[in-house]
């Protein structure tokens, strides 16, 4: 194959590859929106169909062809190209090392555990679900033995959301933040509490909506390419840079629940939808990690939508489409609601500062998990001791603890931990961005496009072009810090709750 | 190829037929009802991409050998199989015998004509739309002389869209229809007006949305299986018979118009919903006709929706839902506001009774075109003078008159009268209905399904499997008769006018 011919290809089957999983997605993101209860099974059957051909498009022969050639010009190639084949050879190189009845087969485990695991949260039933962890621990680390046998399983895993990041990444990360937070932590928790009767008012859905709206409009997101809808737990998916959507659910008596959810999934909808134009339709066309997704998402979601420049700009919003509710509070008001901290048993409902501790006690039992030292039978007290020492708090059963997240039913185990760092990687970036302009006067004067072009400039564009550990150390121009997320937490705090951090 | 293995095959490529045609659907579907606005391109990307492998599954070298297997095998098949094969055959006829760059032509002609009608009718401009309709003519009556150069150009077109339908058939209804029905128009318009005040107030949205959910109850329509969404034109689409979609489109100030619309999407949705389990995965697992389907969904709107039994089980509903704009009138008055009778100028808003007269001019005016005896130069004069004709009235411009339907911009000749003959199978199907049970006591009785299951037996369940014109007559037990639908319409709208019919 010549060199021309292969890049032609090359740009044919990514279009082809971003086509399908615009169908696959959309077929998934009609299934908790719009669909039918009773149609699962039917979008099961042409999700086999469609899958089946995305593999092909991913392992074939076509793309092999098509690789080997790019790999024999690497130095012809435009950087854009060379990620690009890189990250191809990757897939292919990793998938060509798993036998194909045992990716069908973990295939249809994970569909299979997470139908168990749904159940067993409703049922408060862990032993029924246990099983399902210890088969995926095991089928994860013999995949991670198979594509990498150099490797730490766990690093492994970790790398799969995180290219580049390591247990000792992690260890130097949350040992910090366990010394550092976990006493912030206590001072709170022994201090007077704020008043957050604000969101304890009834906030009529219809008028949510409109909320919604207001927010993607204060973000500053292009309603031309994105949209909200409601769902069961809030999510953002995009087909392509030019389509994306983001999801909500509404609580009657807890409003900043969804307020915070929709500046959230506005952080990673701002992410997609600032991609390049160039990279639209290739596989670099999107957020590069987890890690640096959630630094967006919880970049807006805490440290602009929980600061109180967010809070005066939104209260008004907030008194006009709830006059009642609102009477005799203030923005001020607002931002100590928004910012309650109180040790809890859900992670997703978590506020900023205690979010970290739930993330490190996932870090720790997955850890545990893939080092041999606990099975499934350790895990709900291993879980319960950690909540115990990082939040004092009694977890009074399992669909409170261990049953609560999807993510491991799904075979999703070093997931966790980029959101910890995500929401690190955010406060460095606060740090670089006022080192530019003063960002919380923007928010203020209602010149969020301001933050928007910053990122883009520095982040969005570029999609999946650098590895997130360069594409961040690019952004900070120095290596990551651990000390800007705990010193942020520390000066924000202290002054919320009157203490000495 | 042994027999066999073309079964199995077959199976598959339907499969993937099916698994196809729902992610394109759905693709259509989203674009209708929840995608943000600037995303049609994408969707065009990924269509294209979708729609290049439907094709080939449709024409390509392993259905024309599966199907050239299974004709040598013709006797041995179940009457099922050999349908399939008779219909998979057609397709890969008519295909082959169009050159792929005038397939290929013609549908880049239709997305032109398309959004050149969009904007045409957007600001009444009918010369910029008028060369599309000679070129969409001579390009069908092209397809016409390459696929059956034995048949008259219209009588092919009226076959796509109702198997069998003739001109002369048409000739035959129409003709009938316009000796004893444009008298009656013309008495009714004569006689004193009923009262429609009931439909002027205003109905808040939200309240009509649960208004859909109580007549889709009514309809006993499968919830499980079936949703209803918001779009500018109501439409049903099926992804298979378990995944069935209606859309409806709210007036605050005329909510019989979405009332009217719920209940005629019902009745496509239902037809859907009833096709054979045995044959949801198969081509001929749908609605078999645009005849049928318009018996169907304009049998539930007309026949059931607007009775005089149907209001009084309704209005209760609606006095529920609706109590200070409902207050002083009766089930009655909303039978007589439902079945309001006056000329009007646009077909999706006629009543029952001058529908027919829609249709009729479509009908004279394709006639004309495929016969040659008109040009799109002659096209408004043409229809504004049959509108004189049939509905005594003046047409004001083109964006009422000949640009209002979409059909013709996509190329959809010889459509129209199929939404005609629908409703005259509609009277036919209600009288052998009639034979067996007291169609209107069950409806009073609350005894829907009843009815349904009637359908269900004789035509739902059958899909594809007989032609349009062979599944009616074994329903009617006779030939089809125009007799019925225009005795059904004089007894009703005599009663309702007060005059002799």
């Amino acid at each position: 194959m010549e060199l021309n011919q292969a890049l032609e290809k090359l740009r044919e089957i990514e279009k082809k590859q971003i086509a399908y999983s615009h169908a696959t997605g959309l077929i998934y993101y009609d299934g908790v929106t719009a669909a039918p209860r009773g149609t699962a099974a039917n979008r099961g059957e042409t999700l086999a169909i469609l899958s089946e051909v995305e593999y092909g498009l991913s392992t074939g022969p076509e793309i092999s062809e098509v690789v080997e050639t790019l790999k024999a010009h690497l130095d012809e190639l435009d950087p854009t190209t060379r990620r690009i084949v890189e990250l191809k050879d990757k897939t292919l190189r990793e998938l060509r090392k798993i036998p194909v009845e045992e990716y069908v087969a973990y295939s249809r485990l994970t569909n299979e555990a997470q139908e168990v695991w749904h159940r067993a949260k409703e049922e408060n039933d862990y032993a029924s679900f246990a099983p399902y962890i210890d088969k995926l621990v095991a089928a994860n680390k013999r995949f991670a033995s198979l594509i990498a046998p150099e490797k730490d399983p766990y690093d492994y895993m970790l790398d799969q959301y995180e290219e580049g990041l390591t247990r000792e990444k992690c260890e130097a990360f949350f040992g910090e933040l366990r010394r550092e937070l976990v006493p912030l932590v206590k001072k709170v928790i022994a201090a007077p509490q704020v008043d957050d009767s604000l969101n304890k008012k009834l906030y009529p859905i219809p008028l949510q909506e409109k909320l919604s709206d207001k927010l993607m409009e204060m973000l500053c997101m292009d309603r031309d390419h994105s949209t909200i809808a409601t769902t069961e737990h809030p999510f953002t998916i995009n087909f392509t840079k030019y389509d994306v959507r983001i999801t909500t659910h509404y609580h009657e008596d807890m409003f900043l629940s969804s307020l915070y959810s929709v500046v959230h999934e506005g952080g990673h909808a701002l992410y997609e939808l600032g991609i390049g134009d160039d990279i639209a339709y290739t596989c670099l066309g999107t957020g590069v990690s987890m890690g640096v997704h959630e630094s967006q998402s919880r970049f807006y979601e805490n440290i602009i939508g929980r600061s109180e420049a967010f809070s005066e700009k939104l209260f008004p919003v907030l008194a006009e489409l709830f006059p009642e509710q609102t009477a005799g509070y203030t923005a001020h008001d607002l931002y100590l609601a928004a910012n309650k901290s109180e040790p809890s048993l859900i992670r997703t409902e978590a506020d900023e500062l205690t979010y970290a501790m739930h993330i490190m006690v996932r870090y720790e039992a997955e850890k545990a998990l893939f080092e041999g030292r606990a099975t499934s039978a350790d895990l709900p007290k291993l879980w319960n001791d950690l909540y115990k020492e990082y939040l004092g708090i009694d977890v009074p059963d399992d669909r409170q603890g261990v049953l609560q997240d999807s993510h491991w039913s799904g075979g999703s185990f070093g997931y966790f931990p980029s959101y910890a760092i995500g929401s690190a990687y955010g406060a460095q970036i606060l740090s670089k961005m006022e080192e530019e302009f003063d960002v919380f006067e923007a928010v203020r004067s209602g010149e969020m496009a301001k933050i928007n072009a910053w990122l883009e400039e520095r982040i969005w564009k570029y999609g999946c072009l650098y590895k997130p550990g360069e594409l961040m150390e690019r952004v900070f121009g120095a290596p990551f810090d651990t000390k800007y997320f705990v010193d942020y937490l520390k000066k924000k705090y202290a002054a919320i709750y009157g203490i000495e951090a």
